[in-house]
């Protein structure tokens, strides 16, 4: 089978400095389904005169995050948008979580996800979600936890949301080949840390000690009176949009894992407010110093998760009226699109894929004269993995020379 | 991302010999960028009556030559239209160099790339190309270094263009894994050539001792006093077009890179003409010998690197005056595509797909009726890897098999 998707290596060979600059703007979760009584998505609910406008100059087209059919999750539906094979660049499930709060993980740290859960009598548990407790009630339980040292190894414990809190370990040496002790179903003990390597051997003590140690601390608790534990993982290290596209990048974010993530790829983290003004403000500020920008709108997937199509429809339009604000700037390249849908109607993210548009002085028009999934579907960039995007982004921007002679 | 593309070996199981005769027209450099004034490119512009005609009762479409986003080179590029996946059947510098300028290359001979460059008194690169010193100079240059012998290795130096050569190196046993003499930056000394695996020694040491001797004497004829030499490459061995495709294939083509692309894939060159006249005149007299014909017309490309747009358009309207006499062989599949683009705005070779055209009995045609970017873009092909077009081909002409039971 051949993945005809250049490798990063490749790219590495073929991208170069260049002066133009590409500003990529994520409406989160844009993509949805037409609402049963008008036929229509959000987005071709949401009147976007700019946005249409700018379709009818740009070339449009749907991308599939990951794959055709897989719903992704937020961080590699952006790991694709930033050009890394979401499939290849993984994240642990606790680092993603630590991501999610904002901790400030260091190199050598190691990560794992919580939850406060219930056991009875004989060690059984009984709730891998202590009731869902209130997240001020888990954020007292994490102060119990937290700061401890055991064999030298720090431990922070921070509260996500409800029963969900996250363990960070920091000291040398840590190895997060060891078992997790969330059983992930009731009835049976926690399941034992164990080391599944020969060098994770004390790592998974010191992890059992904790979580020992934990489990008596609570036990005045119940219901939430024992932490299971998953997901261990340290900091990925992957290669930078600096080394890979030769790109200064610059992220204009205000969500923490978004944050995170755009730090793991390198980017720079810029101060910024929460609205896409805000944002557009802080692209204007920064311009001259960055080729690469990453602006993010979250309120999109946030209405679509809620189920409020209303909602949505209303963040859709707010973008649109600051599109005329960003084009200030006149990016050479912009792309417009989201990292995956979140109908309000499945009131969760989805598999349908999302509309893109990309404008440039090299982009080849299209017949597309409306953002909307529909119209985009019949657009010049046709259906493309969102991975995709990056490398036709760069080339817009003549920032690729060419491959072989 | 996974694209299902099969690899060579399957299609080698599935493939069989049959009576029916495939026509690729390869019009270099085809895909285009819209006139500012006009908003149409080159083949939009170009009359086209017949090629329009032919797109009605064809299927039609747009290719990624290489992948989404990427500018490939002419020699990548045409691979991919033979089926041939150019990320994993490359060609060497120094051989695609030769095989430029018509070079005879046997099995196991070694080619570089040369550049005459200028070294000062003490031994520095001052200029890598020599003052661009002119194609005459360069081929008397050649003459003084072409025909020495060092152990047993005859060594052969041809010129290309201006102040680029190519040294051949005919011997038993040479070994391409050396380092370049081509420092690639001013102000150091050419780089020594050392073996880069413990077999190539020898050669190393053979090709050391060309580069001394050379400098020793051009050390008169500032400013080509030197050498510059990379890309050490052999022929590279691909399975033919009769191993994968059962096919018996014939190159028209002109040019001395497209002839040396076709044998490498195991065509046979056939002697023709520079016009595409004389390609369908080839074409003719040979339909009989062969069941498969590539045909290479290279206008378009030069127009379009000359940002020569009328002329593009020009050399386009000719190729389709002269399809009415190509259809006189009535081929059951022809296919008309470029293998690339290149926009006259951008005088450069370019990422942006390729309309495709593939007309046979068993094309199921599709709404198309001009054969133009903007149309194709809603062809019944939709947008497709380059590579896959091969396949294509094949299965119109009732060559494949059915894939398992």
């Amino acid at each position: 089978m051949t993945l005809l998707l250049p490798e990063l290596e490749l790219i590495n060979t073929i991208s170069r400095p260049s002066p133009t600059k590409i500003v990529l703007l994520v409406i989160d979760g844009l993509g949805g389904l037409p609402h049963p009584q008008t036929g229509k998505t959000e987005l071709e609910t949401a009147n976007t005169p700019n946005l249409n406008r700018l379709a009818a100059k740009a070339i449009c087209g749907l991308t599939d995050p990951v794959s055709s059919g897989i719903t992704p999750g937020s961080a590699p539906a952006h790991l694709a948008l930033f050009g890394y094979n979401p499939l290849c660049f993984t994240i642990g499930r606790g680092v993603l979580e630590a991501l999610g709060v904002d901790f400030d993980l260091e190199c050598e740290d190691m990560a794992a996800r919580g939850n406060f859960g219930t056991i009875d009598g004989a060690g059984l548990v009984t709730d891998r979600r202590a009731g869902r407790i209130s997240t001020e009630k888990c954020a007292e339980l994490c102060q119990l936890l937290d700061g401890w040292t055991i064999d030298n190894v720090e431990i922070f414990v921070s509260p996500v949301k409800e029963h969900r809190f996250i363990a960070v370990f920091r000291g040398e040496g840590l190895d997060p080949n060891i078992s997790d002790s969330d059983p992930q179903q009731l009835g049976v003990a926690p399941t034992s840390i164990t080391a599944l390597t020969p060098q994770a051997g004390r790592t998974a003590k010191i992890v059992a000690q904790f979580v020992a140690k934990a489990q008596t601390t609570l036990a005045e608790h119940h219901p939430a009176n024992v932490i299971l534990l998953r997901g261990f993982s340290h900091l990925p290290q992957f290669p930078t949009m600096d080394e890979v596209y030769k790109l200064k990048p610059a992220a204009i974010v205000s969500y923490p894992m978004y944050r995170g993530l755009a730090k793991l790829v390198g980017m720079d983290v810029l101060q910024t407010g929460t609205s896409i003004e805000d944002e557009i403000a802080a692209l204007k500020q920064e311009y001259a110093n960055y080729d690469y920008f990453f602006l993010h709108v979250k309120g999109a997937d946030a209405a679509g998760e809620d189920g409020d199509f209303d909602r949505k429809v209303k963040v859709i339009e707010g973008v649109d009226r600051a599109l005329p604000s960003l084009m200030d700037v006149k990016p050479d390249v912009l792309v417009i699109t989201g990292d995956h849908s979140t109908p309000a109607l499945l009131k969760a993210h989805s598999w349908h894929p999302v509309p893109v548009l990309l404008h440039s002085k090299w982009c080849r028009p299209d017949k597309v004269c409306q953002f909307s999934e529909s119209a985009c579907s019949s657009g010049g960039l046709g259906r493309l993995p969102a991975i995709q995007i990056m490398l036709l982004a760069m080339a817009n921007a003549l920032k690729l020379t060419k491959f072989g002679a």
